[in-house]
């Protein structure tokens, strides 16, 4: 098992008997999740996604990954929410969050398209210029306007450099197989595409194409990508019982004693996007119907030193889920110095990595005394298979989470009332979208 | 003034007769403020730093800087919590979060030191291969952990590629004007100091050396920087009835009507490590005695797709504040495209940045009708000015909020905690950190 669970930190918070109580309602959650019956049933694709997944479009991945690596100094990822937060995360876990800055034969990857902020995209243009640029537009409909808009600029950008037929050579696009108004630009313009299959929401899209192109370029290995997660689907799918039904029991335990806030902590920066993606996972599936534990992230020890101490003495609405990755093959260590002015040097010799654990078990042991539970997941490593792993024991527990909290996991209404909104702001046409900007300019008094 | 309240978003939630009652303690908030005879009033040189800082030592800033450009291509910052969220908050804001990526002419700047992740500085050091570099070291005592191992390794680096004599010219030392071990070994090996005030805590301290030196380094106008600051002391330190003091008492009131989350809000890329500063300010200042709004911070549009869904739908218990910054000098339109297959027609020609604004109106519109109050703060720009400006706003709504929550928004008792029971895990020698290693390894079961 590269991912285990660890109950140590949750003694006096929690009793066996509570948490058997809850796992009444996770089991059922298992079986309507393996019967398909449950709400949302039309987005299950990810469950046997990393044994399912069509074996020709993997390998076409991995050749367009070759040719991107080959004709490019930089990659633009075009993309948002579960468009480029999966790819984003695998990226800085299993290479870095420096991933741009180190030395390395793969291009240098910007993810675009996921903001409506200019300086963003200015600071890009200026970036690519005098580079070799490709594009990897990601978007199922192709009208969704934050990463439509910065595919109107990158398609005008290499169409000026390389033109037309130069740019066709450099742009990828993940779509809908058929429809929609990318396809249709992709096709006419004749751009290799990858699917974005129907029945895998975003949120839960890393493994597909969205994931795995802009993984594979950055030469991470996604053969072994989609064996961690095959293995773990192996452990979990179907199956009561297992530490990944037990994560979606004990938060939702913690949720209904009060406990509103969950803290996703790791002491390696490099986990810093996978937190985000998290957040997207859980924040998505569960905040809905007035009901969801909130989700926020800290990189310790760093965030010690600002959200430490609202941890260790505010409101007591909180507990940390801590992911503890136990071997990172990190090499540097504590230098010895005679002078020892520091007063260091009874761990001169010692690893950083190896004083960052006592870092973590020190820690939670005392947010434990602060009144916190810390919930504790052991991952292997910092590879591939890992990270594969670690996705698919999310996926799976949120799915189990949200159908215990009494929530469809796999919708999103709440994200089309800003859109809405902003439409309307926007002058689009329509007659709906006039009369709630008459509506809506009321209220802002303009 | 370069920053305004916008209370438009906040009809229905708070009504006026609710503010004023806060307003009462806010308004005796200022006035201990201004009698300096609260609680942690030891702690309150940030109050006219702006006005009263050591001209003689700010040149001095400004000329290290000079030095420090010419003389490296990386420039490592180490430092934890405020001794490196501020700096990385201001560059980021004022220069980009892409400032290493950039075409400048002054040198990549790396923070280190706050992490005990071996990747990270392993990294570092694969970095800094092969290039010129300088190290500005930031700690008070010299002893904290995090700092004092990455400045070991650092120094021992510096040392063996240019030898004890280059190394005196490439290390700056940020620490305690007479005391303490990093003091001293700066002294005893010439390393020019800057100091780290006695009255002025971490998380305040961005307006002093700790924070000004590598602002400067980054190319940023620091005399505009504490012009702002200056300002903004000018327009709220001691005054009732300001938009600072209004601020806190927003907040508060939210608080007590069960708001126990406040998410900090933008729309730009640039704002993300301001976010984080903010969040130590806040989070480290009330998080105590059992009290404490929760901070939390997303970056909009972006998260609107993961987050959005829980802030639109989610449990009650959040609001938000939004900075909404009013210009950033971008260009870049939205491209024409006679196809117009994306059906983004409707926009096209308009820069990014007025598109964006919409979709905050439209956001705080839905999120409104979500039942999420939305506390506006209005900034002028993206300059040093409004970014000084920023900062003293935050500082002074901070410590009116904390002394309004009663606590003491200055100390920070809870950091303690993990930093005593990691020296008793790591075997720090001394007897109480044996009997403490004793009973931490019984409750590990090790």
């Amino acid at each position: 098992m590269a991912v285990k669970l660890n109950e140590k930190y949750l003694a006096g918070f929690v009793s066996e008997e509570e948490i058997r109580k809850v796992e009444k309602e996770t089991a059922e959650a298992v079986q309507t999740i393996k019967n398909r019956n449950g709400a949302g049933n039309d987005f299950l694709g990810w469950i046997d996604l990393p044994v399912n997944y069509d074996k020709a479009e993997f390998e076409a991945i991995k050749k367009a990954a070759e040719k991107i690596k080959k004709s490019c100094d930089v990659f633009v990822v075009i993309g948002i929410g579960g468009s480029y937060l999966g790819a984003r995360a695998a990226i800085e876990y299993i290479k870095s969050p420096l991933y741009n800055a180190l030395a390395k034969d793969t291009p240098d990857i910007y993810f675009a398209g996921n903001t409506l902020s200019g300086t963003a995209l200015d600071e890009l243009l200026s970036i690519c210029d005098g580079k070799d640029v490709c594009v990897n537009v990601i978007s199922k409909s192709g009208t969704t306007t934050e990463p439509a808009i910065a595919f109107r600029v990158m398609r005008e950008y290499l169409e000026n450099k390389y033109g037309k037929d130069g740019a066709r050579e450099r742009i990828f696009a993940t779509t809908d197989k058929e429809k929609g108004s990318l396809k249709y630009l992709a096709d006419q313009n004749g751009y290799q595409c990858f699917v974005v299959p129907d029945d895998v929401g975003g949120r839960y899209s890393v493994l597909t194409a969205v994931g795995l192109l802009p993984i594979a370029v950055a030469g991470c290995d996604i053969d072994k990508l989609m064996k961690g997660a095959a293995d773990a689907r192996e452990a979990y799918n179907g199956k009561t019982g297992t530490d990944c039904e037990r994560y979606a029991a004990i938060r939702n335990c913690l949720y209904r004693k009060g406990k509103a806030i969950e803290i996703l902590a790791c002491y390696h920066p490099f986990f810093t996007m996978t937190a985000e993606w998290w957040k997207q996972l859980y924040g998505e599936s569960e905040g809905k119907d007035g009901k969801g534990i909130f989700p926020a992230s800290v990189i310790f020890s760093t965030d010690l030193h600002s959200m430490g101490q609202m941890i260790q003495e505010g409101k007591r609405n909180i507990f940390e889920t801590v992911v503890d990755i136990k071997s990172t093959g990190a090499k540097v260590a504590v230098p010895g110095d005679s002078e020892n002015l520091d007063g260091l040097g009874f761990i001169a010799g010692q690893t950083l990595d190896s004083v960052n654990r006592k870092a973590f078990q020190a820690t939670a042991l005392a947010h434990c005394d602060g009144g916190v539970p810390n919930i504790v997941i052991e991952v292997d490593g910092k590879n591939e298979y890992e990270f594969g792993y670690l996705v698919y024991f999310f996926e799976m527990a949120c799915a189990i989470s949200g159908y215990t909290l009494g929530v469809n996991p796999f919708n999103q209404p709440g994200v089309e009332s800003y859109k809405k909104n902003m439409y309307a702001l926007l002058g689009k046409p329509g007659a709906e979208n006039e009369e709630r900007r008459k509506q809506l300019l009321a209220r802002l008094g303009e």
